[in-house]
């Protein structure tokens, strides 16, 4: 152990990021950004190059180099692993290819009992073991700095839209008719990603990531009683077989004003929220006890400064000052110029956070 | 006139469709669907051949009859124009082009001050002569068979973001900024469309149209205080605009749980709420005022029967059987078995509405 580590047994503990989805009071709003390490920073389409996605996931120096970026240039509170939600499924073989500008796609979709078959437990230091050796070269270099890596996986439900429709959607209509057709097949099926998200998530904490968000980031297409039946007990499979790592754990979805009473229900610390509902309207909606995360509308990171702070600066006062994460309500768009977002993290640093208590 | 004209000065009179627009009892809950005028109906690409969507709209037999076939076959209790929102602008002379498998899409995007020349008023019977010639012989075939025609256009918000994106978009990057960056282009952008789609509404309604569908169909990704402010005085305008003829007015757009009490003083007198928001819910969120028109997710036409009339007897349910037009949440999916549209509404009309009202 280094001298720094004896003298500091736990580098994280100052950790303002992990301090907040704790719900702990904080001297300023952690933040970090969704997508934060992608096509919007020059350095990483220089380090990326012409290769497949897929293939820079498994190349562990470059995912991690690719995931360092956003840290270095912004100076945000916490990393986020460049992966893609697809990863697992894909390492056991389903057949899920990373298309750029589309999205995951899959050449054979799943549409009968038969394809279970295709879904074979993960086996996560064989199967995604580049993964696991990105997650600890990161460690290695983030947590002496005092930054926590955030790990995640795909929840049932949204890893299932891709798997059903053979890629993005806007309707999700095969995947809808086959969770209200034959329920006893969505349920083996959704019980089956709760495995595999599951699985990957705890070997990703084993391995060191200090915080883990799982992405439902399509389940705000079903209406609230189809979350409740299809959905919700397979995502609380997952919250609730990590419950005894005891690290933070992320929820997250867009569109989900109408579910989040019910998102906030299913085990998670804490709960992302889109920027449809404002932070203390969602505060109403959830109760006291998740942190929030979110929720600045990332197209307004293209509008003039001023606005941008203005919202910034309304955001960060509608989550109050205490359990809340700063982010943006979905991931960061290719069109951002990266200059914006290190702006950012600098006005949400520059405010102390006693100052955002609500005053009612 | 008529023989059948002079004993029926009104032929429109016992239309359950309008009287639920207006709040009033009916046998039955009245139900159409919207795009049922499209590519799910076998007659509908029978007849429309290979040429492009904008032609077919110009040609005012063959449009008529594109809007008629969906009432022969599901007996609809309403007809819907069968057009589409850009042609005013298309109409004007902006440059809108719409891509079979796409949407609209504008070659030179509205973009600054500058375009704003691009859009003059319209002159209906000059600039959508064929439309207006469209809506009189709908409404000499429909009205003798007491079945009223909706016409309709585009909000403000919805056609303005096709105007500033250059086409579909799951971001509205652009159109966001331009709201937020130039608040006051903006509000000259979307004072324009406004009048655009009043002079539309009104000379539809003039050519016998019995009610009328504003379509802000992609309003929901906006925050409720961005609606507020720049959204919502320009939506007003055009209902206002309305207010002297009479007529039922529509206001509808996807994902606007958030907006819908906004959205239901804009001077409608009927709220869309796709399938996110049950109706009950919706109905306390809005308060007794407008009529609700919706909610069946349309992906769920393609689930097994028994699901769907379940599913349908619950929005039925939910809707409480007066003030309610049923209805899809969105648009008929083209995959959608026309057979199946013919059986809900077969269904629909099988329950008496006044066994739907609540029992609290």
């Amino acid at each position: 152990m280094s001298e720094a580590g004896a003298l500091s047994p736990d580098p994280l503990a100052g950790s303002a990021f992990l301090r907040a989805c704790r719900g702990l009071p904080t001297e300023r709003v952690p933040v970090w950004f969704m997508r934060q390490a992608g096509r919007s920073l020059p350095e990483y389409r220089a380090a990326r190059g012409e290769g497949s996605i897929l293939s820079a996931f498994a190349d562990p120096e470059l995912a991690a180099e690719l995931t360092l970026q956003p840290v270095r240039r912004h100076e945000v509170d916490a990393a986020i692993l460049f992966s893609d939600i697809v990863v697992p499924v894909a390492a056991i073989g389903f057949g899920v290819d990373v298309e750029q500008g589309r999205g995951p796609v899959v050449a054979d979709p799943f549409r009968s009992e038969a394809d279970l078959a295709r879904l074979r437990p993960l086996e996560p230091e064989v199967d995604t073991a580049h993964v696991l050796e990105t997650v600890r070269i990161l460690v290695r270099e983030l947590s002496p700095r005092g930054i926590p890596l955030i790990g995640f996986a795909g929840a049932p439900f949204t890893v299932a839209s891709y798997l059903v429709e053979g890629g993005p959607s806007k309707t999700y209509v095969h995947t809808k008719a086959l969770m209200r057709g034959d329920p006893g097949l969505w349920a083996r099926l959704l019980d089956r990603l709760a495995d595999l998200a599951l699985a990957s998530l705890r070997s990703q904490i084993a391995a060191g990531a200090a915080a883990v968000q799982l992405f439902d980031s399509w389940v705000g297409a079903l209406a609230p009683a189809d979350y409740h039946r299809s959905v919700l007990p397979f995502t609380r499979k997952v919250f609730e077989g990590l419950a005894d790592l005891g690290v933070p754990t992320i929820h997250f979805g867009v569109d989900t004003g109408e579910l989040l009473g019910l998102m906030a229900g299913a085990g998670n610390t804490v709960l992302g929220v889109d920027w449809r509902v404002p932070l203390d309207e969602a505060r109403r909606r959830v109760g006291p006890g998740p942190a929030l995360q979110g929720n600045l509308d990332p197209a307004l990171c293209l509008a003039p400064w001023p606005v941008l702070a203005d919202q910034t600066r309304q955001v960060l006062g509608q989550g109050g000052g205490i359990g809340h994460i700063f982010n943006l309500g979905h991931g960061v768009l290719p069109e951002t110029d990266p200059d914006v977002l290190t702006r950012l993290v600098e006005l949400v640093h520059s405010v102390p956070a006693d100052s955002l208590a609500p005053t009612s």
